[in-house]
């Protein structure tokens, strides 16, 4: 995990249940950026995001399952967070605070059975309670319970990198698409971008063409972590080039029933250059990792998940793939 | 009102309250459209009001008290609509429904005296539970029971109107502004642009010019309503219209503390001409109509409210306006 950020997950699959709610946290404020490029989006608290308004601190944002009605996961993590007294300061006390949470959703309704088991403030409170600084468990947890990618099972995911410059480029990602993650030409996942798996057998390759078709709806959200100190502007541009790695890991994508958002959060700790040209370039390179990251999270989405109700997972389907003989 | 329409308020103003919340409801769903401009909104469900986005029907607007805590009575408006089968079908089952609930909250933390009492899902379900097809309550109600405008008492207004090809317009808005409505040439108010009110007396203008300066962190928000069958985006078009009203009911205003934030919500009752310069030229009636009631509104809002704890209203340092001798 990049410093300064903490992550939580509460994963809702008792019986009836698939759905759950993952908080990224920055309790010393982030700045922070979003880019909403999905048809059918279900968002919280986005429009301070617009880099002309005045907010310059996000305190966490919160990624959850339940449609609309995941979006009260973030009152219970507003509550949380103002009992620890984080937040933007509007009056003369010090618990006088607003703690500053964006949130998306995705659709996973009904996943577990009962329409009306989705996530709600407790369910935001536990995932506050939760995080920590430890690298995130990936796979049907959190906000990837219930996700489901092109008829295989979807979670979350979580990857990180380093640029040349130095600077933290990390992404937490709920992959939950109507699209596909399996490119039918190789039987491989789009996000192995860097060919970690195997190809699968032919076997496998019959069983992942079976899978059946994508969820009428869906949303793919996540959040690009950063150290760079960059501007508000500066990370709505991160979280846009963020639906790069997303668009290199799930086709069709950005469709009307999907909801697709990414946010981008800076710590603000590692100044960025100050020669301008140093600078731009210095940014490029934190646009194309954010994108790898985002690529890699949601690999780790997919490899990690496990098969839940009807939903078949990758590594169930592709056991070779994570499990090579020998 | 406007048929298809309804209005609902929950005010609380009990010792240590001074907030609550309005829901403007829509039960057979209404073409939405909004333009955020302030430089600190507090919103939740906007995005989905881009034009581009899938969503055709807006079933609530919620305005309400408690900054972005407020965002809760979203919550209690969404389980009220799910309760009725109300919502966008996302199953096979009648109750398988998401409520599509846009919302927008103003800055009115610690009026009452206790900065934890403001709006949640409880009150946004009394909002609802209150609706009716009544033209609205006006003053200090609802989501303008602690409303402020520049150090004088604000609240919720309502206003309506006809255009000259029978389509009907309203508001419904909240003045809770750090600028201020009062013309210091003239000690008149700005929302007056018909010259509804005689001008105060000296005595009354030198009262009205001691109100103190406006508060740190103010927000107007409100809900043009029409029964014209516009498009998504020519409902946005009239929510950007409606903040020229706005700005002739209040000076300075869209500054860095506030979140103003004006929707658009269309019945679709009444068609628009089919032929394209006759519906070019409709819809220019129905901005300048949209704005217009948006500063009628204004006007209601200042003129109904009474004083609460340190905020004299107009009617108690102006009453010469409002009840004229004779």
């Amino acid at each position: 995990m990049i410093d300064g950020f903490e992550i939580g997950h509460c994963t809702r699959d008792e019986p009836g249940w698939l759905t759950g709610t993952t908080v990224v946290l920055c309790r010393e404020g982030a700045m922070g950026g979003v880019d909403v490029r999905g048809g059918g989006p279900g968002t919280r608290e986005t429009d301070l995001l617009d880099p002309v308004t005045m907010i310059q601190q996000v305190h966490a944002v919160v990624l959850t399952g339940g449609s609309a009605y995941g979006l009260a996961a973030a009152d219970g993590v507003m509550a949380g967070l103002e009992a620890e007294h984080i937040g933007f300061g509007v009056g003369t006390l010090e618990h006088q605070v607003v703690p500053i949470v964006p949130a998306a959703v995705i659709f996973d309704l009904n996943r577990g059975g009962e329409f009306a088991h989705r996530p709600d403030a407790a369910t935001g409170a536990a995932a506050l309670a939760a995080a920590s600084t430890a690298d995130p468990e990936q796979g049907c947890v959190g906000v990837g319970t219930g996700a489901v990618a092109g008829g295989l099972k979807g979670g979350f995911g979580y990857a990180e990198t380093v640029t040349a410059q130095g600077y933290r480029v990390a992404a937490a990602v709920a992959v939950n698409a109507a699209g596909s993650v399996i490119d039918p030409a190789t039987g491989r996942l789009y996000a192995d971008r860097t060919h970690r798996l195997p190809d699968p057998t032919d076997e496998e390759r019959t069983a992942l063409a079976g899978v059946g078709g994508g969820a009428s709806f869906a949303t793919t959200i996540g959040v690009v972590m950063t150290d760079a100190r960059l501007t508000k502007a500066q990370a709505s541009k991160v979280a846009q080039v963020g639906h790069d790695g997303m668009a290199r890991a799930i086709r069709p994508l950005h469709g009307m029933t999907d909801g697709d958002t990414v946010f981008c959060l800076s710590s603000q700790r590692k100044p960025l250059p100050e020669q301008p040209y140093e600078q731009v370039f210095a940014i490029n390179d934190i646009l194309s990792a954010g994108a790898d990251a985002f690529t890699d999270a949601c690999f780790g989405a997919i490899t990690h998940a496990g098969s839940r109700g009807e939903w078949a997972s990758w590594s169930e389907l592709a056991p070779s793939t994570v499990h090579p003989a020998g």
